[in-house]
């Protein structure tokens, strides 16, 4: 009996699950926000549904996980640390150079920390995270879990972009894509669902969220992705513009007097997508619910967006099998699924609008005559993580 | 008997056909280059066969047309200016204003020099012709035809970029497309060669030249198109980029030190692409010739990103009847051709290798088993043009 932890930091949160393993049982789960600003708040729930809720000053990721270790102590979900003996962590970027999860050492976290301008604000804390993992945990086992290598397997015809071939040689600018965990969990069920082998199945991937991508599944490998060299690029998302022609860049700059790019870049990351065109929300329930033709349009070019996708990654593997929808509104927007699906009709997916009736909840939703199968797969990233660690550990 | 000509002017060139009408024949061709630079290139094809060269210094657009319409009288292709009863334009940028080719006026004129921010090397230029023929053929009635208008049929969900709406309502930043004078005069090329009504038909058309885009042409109306706010945006192209994630901008910037955007959006759309990926050319048939490692991605990620804009259009139509192929590319790369049409059988088209073993023909390039049509047009704008002005005259 085991237990392993998989976290997942972000510049100033930290979310984690403690599974045991290799039951994959999750014994306790929680959040804490706001690291580094006041009233950060922490989260512990565990046991039959009990919570521990609790708001204090949390300067750094170091006292958050060092509180963290102590309450779960305190409320005896581990008698004493030696218990983890893992640790998983979700990093952002891993580049061309971890194409799996990797055992860290102190290569590994360099690498991680070098790997920083693909991802500023992600990879420099996740790695200090680790850092204050080995320095609590010293017996417990690091693992780096990387939202870009299942991503490594895409062919260079779809990683590279058409531009002066030095720009990737020297500077490896070229697509990465991202929530790669998620795809991969998500293929597997949905070959696991269907009674066949991975090998055999081209499957399209829908992860959407408050990020969004899409990804062409041939055979159990990732071919293409709709994100990019960074999770700007591909479909409306709830902030980010997904594509845009990047002439329209340099036209919005002079027309608003915006001097810096990177200003231009964060309005697309941060004031464009559901946001942006709704002027409303970039929350994909509030948008549906509003009763404006902007929130009308918003959620048409989301939908719009996912099917010219599909479209693109069925001619991309040359057929489909099964498409898979996944994250908060892959899950639970059921007007988004039947419509998206029937928008598309012709590649032979029909929704059972019974089976489509659900809200997070494991089912193919198709009809049983659908040629291809669609399926609601609610993703877990976690218990990837966890899995990565168990057979690395 | 009227004759009608057909005039593309770019800032340093004029092309242009004279047409006899409306019997749509053309009586005679030609183009003047290196317009404003030394030892310019004036040339006449007419008659049999016959031709007239000369090189010498012209310095303005006023002088070209003039020697044209003196050059054409003392080589009797006309025998006074008055014949000439019409003249097409063709124009870049129309804007949401010019949903249809327009009879010129004051207004028009104008109205195409304010719309010089889409296209500010191309509707200057262009608008300036037409005065020239305004001031020396006054009793020539003048059309202009957009390059444009065909796409101003596309739904708002497939025009709009996600981004804050505020820069559509303020700037017009939205997808504009271009070639639609191609895209229409092949749509209805295909229809007729079907022999069934357009307005039945979904099709996509493949305008592939050293520019290049991919149209959905549903029920004879552009849904949707893949360039966008300007021509850099979509598939690869010679020189151009394509779509790229727009985060490649400033990263590349910083790295290659380049302050200002313009220059980066000048190396997207001139020496990326096929020029850029192989570093050998921006011809596809000197990069199909080529044995590098490079020239060989080039032509792949060509193909590659032609057929997932197939796939999506495919999608945003719920279906297609016919994928039609054209301009340089498309009417000479036979491999070309092929290589798109084989990798996506499964949307049930299929090439006919002897069918398809032609250049610059029209004709059915699929097997009569082929459930989706493929065919081979070489476009025409010049007739379009000419037609336009049949009509408005």
């Amino acid at each position: 009996m085991s237990k392993t932890i998989a976290i997942n930091a972000g510049s100033s949160s930290l979310k984690w699950q403690l599974f045991e393993m290799p039951e994959e049982k999750v014994i306790a789960k929680g959040i804490v926000e706001r690291i580094g600003l006041k009233d950060s708040i922490f989260t512990i729930k565990y046991g039959e549904g009990q919570k521990y809720n609790d708001v204090l000053d949390i300067n750094d990721h170091e006292f958050a996980i060092h509180m963290l270790l102590e309450k779960m102590t305190e409320l005896h979900i581990i008698e004493s640390f030696d218990e983890i003996e893992g640790a998983g962590h979700r990093i952002v970027a891993g580049g061309e150079f971890f194409k799996t999860s990797a055992k860290i050492d102190e290569e590994a976290i360099q690498k991680i920390e070098a790997l920083a301008e693909f991802a500023p604000l992600h990879n420099p804390a996740e790695a200090k995270v680790i850092r204050v993992f080995e320095k609590l945990l010293p017996k417990t086992t690091n693992v780096a879990v990387f939202d870009t290598s299942f991503h490594t397997t895409m062919p260079a015809v779809n990683y590279l972009y058409s531009i002066p071939m030095e720009y990737y040689e020297k500077h490896k600018a070229r697509k990465y894509g991202a929530h790669g965990t998620s795809h991969r969990y998500v293929s597997e069920r949905a070959a696991d669902m269907l009674g066949k082998p991975i090998e055999e199945l081209k499957i399209v991937t829908c992860h959407l969220g408050n990020g969004a991508s899409i990804t062409a599944v041939d055979g159990g490998k990732s071919i293409d992705t709709s994100m990019g060299f960074t999770p700007l690029a591909g479909v409306t998302m709830g902030t980010r513009s997904g594509d845009i022609d990047a002439s329209v860049l340099p036209y919005i700059m002079d027309k608003e007097g915006i001097t810096d790019i990177k200003e231009m870049v964060n309005i697309l990351n941060k004031k464009s997508g559901l946001l942006g065109i709704s002027g409303i929300s970039s929350d994909m329930r509030e948008v549906e619910s509003a009763d404006t033709e902007e929130a009308k349009l918003a959620v048409e070019i989301f939908n719009n967006r996912v099917q010219k996708y599909i479209g693109s990654y069925v001619a991309a593997m040359n057929g489909v099998d099964a498409i898979v929808f996944t994250a908060g509104i892959g899950e639970n927007a059921i007007e988004t699924r039947r419509d998206i699906i029937n928008g598309i009709s012709w590649f032979g997916c029909e929704i059972d609008d019974e089976k489509n009736n659900v809200r997070g909840e494991e089912r193919v939703i198709s009809t049983d005559d659908s040629k291809v199968k669609v399926l609601l797969i609610p993703t877990d990233e976690e218990v990837m993580i966890a899995r990565d660690v168990e057979e690395l550990k």
